[in-house]
């Protein structure tokens, strides 16, 4: 069996680690000749637009899934022709949309921030009016890691922007939260489950660590909130939603229809961690049971990876490098630390 | 960081899949075309005679290690000039011999069984009177999983075989014994390591089952006898040896200079594994916690794998499947199932 990966990164790459050891083959979809699976499969070097490399890659695999949502919704469409496509197609167009996703959590009562659809400086200040400054404008597709979104302070600000009219843009309310958190799920035809509450830290808009919160009190509602989206899809596939936490608030921030940075810790920190989990997933094979073993702590590397004899004296330290050149900003690993309860 | 791995078997993948998270890559060297690392790094098809092949496999990688003990001592001795391999290759001439090890392990004075050298049919029979009936006969070469040894009974046994004088022979004594354990340990330049004590249990000469045995009785005294090998070899990577046990007594069986099948359980069932460790010691990297995380039961699928989608509605259940072609006999795979404790 052969699952083909759009995307060569390093969620690839934990993918066909996971999967290896249930008996998968892997190859994979970028169009980047830097990657970092180029050793685990094979590989496809093209662009989102080449039909005939798309096909090639669809008549190699068996199923095909995807480690980003930010691949061109055409490509998949048209890959799906050829090969089961999970999860479905329908969910990327949301996922790429920041509009088109606050606009689903809103219709299933899933709460979020107020928000505006902004394409010019009028309609940018009549939103400034009502959400109050400062608040954030967010390109609608595109962003990720803190990128395509700035927080404006003033109408002085207003007018000094630069609106690309080629774009589109949303405003959104800046809040005041407690925490942010996530909650993987993840689901077959039969059976969903799901992980512990992930308790997130960012820093400049990037994941920086992660612990997982067995028994959290906003489970319960993550949960709910999270059913609402899987259902709407019947979803197939790991799935992530990121909330702010305001008391006993849960606000949707974003949703990933794929493995995510804040379950990296379920590697070791889960008995079958979200990557494999993704896969049989797919397959629509048993889902492993998600129970964490201990209190987890995950820490991404960013910009560097510091020396690993020295990291790795922590005898209980599980070190993950992607194998990736080394950029500011640029996650390049991250580490797991796991206190056995 | 790339390791060359001499061998494409099962061993040499679960190094590879332990490795990647470091960040290491790897090549291969495997004289069968049929191997189960096709898709995990670089792969040299070539016999262990070709000088050029090993050389260009030498030249390609930093440094060298190996997944069996039945390799070409002259090919590894060859390789050795190139980059540094780990275990020193002097070990592996002992592993090879069932008369070197077990002389080595006497002038240790690590316990074994009686056993005498044969080459023919009169001192064959000579050992049967000093052994007594039953008592093994094996190769001193090639022997594993059982292959390479017969039980015989009586004196009209010896008259019947045809002992092939290209070979040699050793006649061991035939004991009972109350069960069979492995100790695994992890040696870099300065630090050793050391996992629970496994008990195996075999069927038809062949690893079956293995579970980890926190706080052993028999732990002290295994780690005693390993500790004399390491330190006679000023030993460098993971070491397992076999043994009977008789009452408070160990016998040594026999030894590998490598991971080993009956390790199989630290992948899930300790802090950091066999292979993972293996890497760390050969690359002179500090060594993990081999703690344990539980009970832990390891059993081997051999000949067949059975129905994944009902092996895996055990949520808790690990699955490895090599990825190898269904032979009887053929070790395909291993699940582990771990009991939180």
């Amino acid at each position: 069996m052969r699952i083909g990966i759009l995307g060569g990164g390093q969620l690839g790459r934990m993918l066909a680690l996971a999967g290896y050891p249930l008996g998968l083959e892997f190859s994979f979809y970028e169009p980047n000749h830097e990657c970092c699976v180029e050793n685990l499969g094979t590989i496809f070097h093209a662009s989102y637009q080449d039909e005939s490399k798309l096909k090639a890659f669809a008549q190699n695999v068996d199923i095909i899934t995807y480690e980003s949502e930010n691949i061109p919704y055409t490509a998949v469409q048209f890959l799906s022709q050829y090969k089961p496509v999970y999860p479905d197609v329908n969910i990327i167009k949301h996922c790429q949309n920041r509009l088109l996703e606050k606009n689903l959590f809103n219709e299933l009562n899933v709460p979020t921030v107020n928000f505006f659809a902004i394409s010019n400086l009028n309609n940018l200040k009549n939103a400034a009016e009502k959400l109050g400054f400062p608040f954030l404008l967010k390109t609608c597709t595109q962003g990720y890691d803190g990128k395509g979104q700035i927080k404006i302070n003033n109408f002085a600000e207003c007018d000094n922007l630069n609106l690309d009219h080629g774009l589109h843009y949303i405003a959104e309310e800046y809040i005041q939260f407690d925490r942010e958190v996530s909650l993987i799920a993840v689901k077959n035809k039969t059976q969903t489950v799901f992980y512990d509450i992930c308790e997130n830290m960012h820093e400049n808009g990037i994941l920086k660590e992660t612990v997982n919160k067995p028994d959290d009190a906003a489970f319960a509602l993550a949960q709910t909130y999270v059913n609402r989206i899987l259902d709407k899809f019947a979803y197939i596939g790991t799935f992530t939603m990121e909330f702010f936490q305001s008391g006993k608030n849960l606000i949707a921030n974003e949703m990933a229809p794929r493995v995510h940075n804040s379950g990296h810790w379920t590697i070791e920190g889960a008995v079958i961690n979200q990557f494999e989990n993704h896969l049989r997933a797919i397959l629509n094979w048993p889902l492993g049971s998600t129970q964490s073993i201990g209190q987890i702590k995950m820490l991404n590397m960013i910009g560097e990876i510091p020396n690993k004899v020295e990291l790795l004296q922590q005898t209980n330290l599980h070190l993950h490098d992607y194998g990736k050149q080394a950029k500011p900003g640029r996650k390049l690993g991250h580490i797991t630390i796991i206190n056995h309860g």
